[in-house]
């Protein structure tokens, strides 16, 4: 390819950031050409991260984030920052000609009010966020590919509604019995300073810690209702777990029609069979989260348990890759025309 | 205490056996004289497990399993042998004489055919079926402390029936409309030789390994069954943590009644309140399972999802202590005599 | 016993202090009446550590330190706060008349000059200094009887010491050639908000991080020269594991003397017959960190390799406990006149 | 490149097996076209590997290991089976006609005495023993190219060779007091069933398992010998971390020169300036194992302690990929024409 798309990522010194910086080390189309953070401006990224040390991105300096200057050298910038500061950084790229990939929450839901419920800050870009494409290429490609925003999904929606999808779409499933029961690894926490997640309060134990309120509710909700063509309400719950990446989600609904599990797992099979980073696993397989360390895969295993006439639906993923920053660089990709899968790792890492 | 219990335990080579020679080091008014292991006769105890070189248990040599000769030195004896296995050693102990606290299943299930269903054996000793006392404390004290023979029960079951009993007691929740969804750490897997189970297939993983098929489920059904006066069949799933003690439950209920939370902690705080070893957290906490490491304390916290109108249960147990050996010696204890929580460790181990 | 011992502890909210209230659930002759916290004051131990729920030491109200206070109401006080403050409050509490463990460096180097030059902060209180007992019970166990102020010995130190001390007394190795290559486990980096500890800074990865530098050094080269009655410098080398607790001290020494390991062995076995938390190991046995967990034993392995000469020691401690609170609890339990292992555990956790 | 080179390899049901299938994957110049295993043989790689679900080679069906069968459909044969089975193997296929990269210890060590006292088989194929080359491309670049018998190097001996080679080579220290403190990953231990290995027994602990004794102390030797010009004995001595991946080598030696840190490290700069898989970190920066998990890299940190006058070297590998699978692959790209970085993934996996 004679083009090499330049890109920008803001906000480099968290989990999302680092695993773009991981991921972007092996693209042959798309070349990272300005990392921000407004602590270590001015370092290396080796400097920080000394996994980088003699890799092309290693002596890359990093600079104050500044949109006139991003908007000049890239052609695509991802925001790996908070929400609320996403969503200003996020207009100010747009306004210049850039397109932007959101990992944060500030264009995933569609409805202002509802946002701000839930995220309890003012919505300050309310036309951005009708123009938003939800970043999730299984349900979104066409769109994707003409969007010059993506709203990138969050780790946990995107394993609940890739495991949901079929069944909703097929009707299989009651749409009011729905319990999704999660569990992310702790890079999930981010990497911010704090206690609770200090290697001595996680290792060696295990705990629920959002069980209704987690703010990725709203987005599961959003985007299940539109597959199923009417309002879902889920019981969403989550859990920490002492391994650095992975969500494994199991969901439990109840049949509301009379099919087989073979039947299902087809049903599933043929849904995905032209989006290869869904894997249906086998029956008789369920997925662990290793099975897709370090990819954008999403493994699906698929119970019937006849005794309560449930279909229990396993879905698996990495959050750092597939639930944030894997998927952003498939999203980048379509917009800028190359292929999903370009510079993405394939093969999980075992053990 | 002028007279000392004497124990035995048939089977020291597993984890449940391993954790009750942990326990007996520091109880004060039962002493085990008696272990067993076919494989290991002859070694003392610290020959096999190191830690207890300079402790009093450390010289005590493994022995034969042999009915006649353990009934002669013990009052009582653990069984922590493999299901059909325990019920014939079982059997040939109380026509010795011996009270028994059995770990295995064998005496869990009060129907045969039940038993025979789910565990795949015939079993041979019905009377016993019949006379065993399930060894859940805070459900059947007074049974246990008349008893000779105790059902242990099963380490998920623990976790489970002492999460429900209260909100089914008072007929809190729907009774066709409960899921467990447990996750336990890996010592529950026990300690055979298993590639499964290596470190490098466990650690920094997680995955689901029995949905709506593991063994314990007739056992809470049994259960939580009688607590509710009727049949309740429930769909109850298990995943595996990579930490080494520790079962989490979180159970999914539907509420049947008009009823805040703050009544419904109420509610479980008074039904507790003479059963120190459950702890009914307060509002706005979890459990986790290092809050429970190394002890028989059962932590529960309740959460009402309003969106769902479900409340949600989430228990946790240390699945080697309260979930088999330290619950099988609060056992020991009631039906020698003694105090509950005589020789147990209150204080976990943080962190 | 008559009289119960009334502690006070000063710091709480590190692991140490949380270790030590784990220590004084179980102990019958001594009571923690004082816990104090400046952050923290007013509320419960059990509402910062709910795994204290329901326990005895649940219910005490954190108070802001106050030497008065703690004078009128403690027989003895721990100190777990940050060296440099630990010598100001220790003064503070000798001068009301209390007897102190000081868990904190501030009285453990009898040199005021090499404290200041490895601490780089001033010594203030230089006669204490001299008075000052090193807690290492296996070498002063008189002195510390009399005493009313202890410098509770460094985690590493106490590794590497009684790990050296049989072979230095008896003149086996050659002293300028000492290299001690210390692992430890990640509560040894205390509680505070760090990235370095967070949970993925730190799981399935190992690092050096102290070589040649760590301020553990001159305790250590201080004590040994002692025991050897010369000048010892030694290459005192750490790094850090992921696990909670645990030190292993893998020590290499030269042997300077023509002497067979099982004569090694025998010395060591004698040195330490009388002394019952120091576990010489069988022959051909090594300690692992679990053998010690939650104990205060000192397993010790012993290896010569006659192809290099030399003799290797590995001893390992449980860093938080016998490192800190659980020696801390012997030295108080002796300079009030209880036997030493008063309300310690003695069997470890396994696994 | 229009010919695409076609490998095979025996045995892939142990961790290098997976490794090398993992790593196969993103290969573009060669592909796997033949894997054996006696037990699995039938199966494709995906049953037996669900992470190689929708990957090409998922899809691969395993055979039983036949010399001819491989002889007639691949170039290179890379052998992941136990010494002494691999000696033989690889005798058949050479005299086939077929390239080996030989990732047992049967052809690294030259003299064959040695071998068989270490390894206490007899060694078969002496001649071979003299053709082999040892494949550590940093030593033996130009050789390995014209190589069809390459002695994969073990992990251990990679860490330490890489780590010694500048400062022997330059005569920086003496010779006779090298030790040798090495941490590795579990893997390292092998995938087979063993109640050592299991999560239960490794998780949360740390021990030394072999000290003085294990078998890659003649490797070792062997090399940095040649490297000193004169026969050096080390002391090498090895641990069990509860990680998956990685080796850290403390290695400690003195000074034989007068000669600063800066210079040292610049030599070693220097030393591996023209070879980009070994990173001589800045000052004050230290390896850690993840810096290098899942590739080739080896870090090494150089520190020098004027109080003992020692320099230590700090080295990090991945035992699984530099130490194996992917040492291979740079070994079967250079035999086979390809350059040494060829489908290897240089972007360590963080966290």
């Amino acid at each position: 390819m004679s083009h090499i798309i330049k890109a920008g990522l803001v906000g480099v010194t968290g989990y999302t950031g680092m695993e773009l910086a991981r991921l972007m080390t092996h693209h042959s189309s798309m070349e990272l050409v300005r990392v921000t953070s407004r602590s270590e401006a001015g370092k290396t990224l080796a400097e920080i991260y000394p996994f980088l040390n003699r890799l092309p991105l290693g002596d890359l300096v990093i600079t104050q984030p500044d949109p006139a200057d991003l908007a000049d050298e890239c052609d695509v910038v991802f925001l790996a920052v908070p929400h609320k500061t996403a969503m200003e950084i996020g207009a100010a790229l747009l306004a210049e000609g850039v397109k932007v990939v959101d990992l944060s929450a500030d264009f995933r839901i569609n409805d202002k009010a509802t946002y701000e419920q839930w995220y309890d800050v003012e919505h300050t870009q309310e036309d951005l966020l009708k123009e938003a494409v939800y970043g999730l290429p299984e349900l979104y490609l066409e769109q994707i590919m003409g969007a010059r925003l993506i709203a990138n999904p969050g780790c946990y929606p995107t394993s609940a509604i890739l495991g949901l999808t079929p069944a909703l779409e097929s009707k299989l499933v009651e749409t009011d019995n729905i319990v999704i029961d999660s569990k992310s690894g702790t890079s999930g926490a981010g990497r911010g300073k704090n206690v609770g997640t200090l290697f001595c309060e996680v290792h060696d134990s295990f705990r629920a810690y959002g069980l209704g309120t987690h703010r990725h509710t709203p987005e599961i909700e959003q985007e299940i209702s539109k597959i199923a063509g009417k309002d879902i309400t889920v019981s969403f719950n989550t859990h920490l777990l002492p391994i650095d990446r992975g969500i494994l989600s199991t969901i439990y609904t109840k049949l509301a029609t009379d099919i087989s599990l073979e039947e299902i797992h087809d049903l599933y099979t043929d849904f995905y069979a032209e989006k290869p980073m869904v894997r249906v696993m086998p029956l008789g397989q369920l997925p662990e989260t290793r099975f897709v360390r370090g990819t954008v895969f999403c493994d699906i295993g698929l119970v019937v348990d006849p005794r309560t006439n449930r279909l229990i639906i396993v879905s698996a993923i990495d959050n750092l890759c597939r639930g944030a920053s894997g998927q952003a660089l498939m999203n980048a990709n379509l917009i800028c025309g190359l292929d999903i899968d370009e510079g993405l790792p394939m093969a999980p890492m075992m053990p």
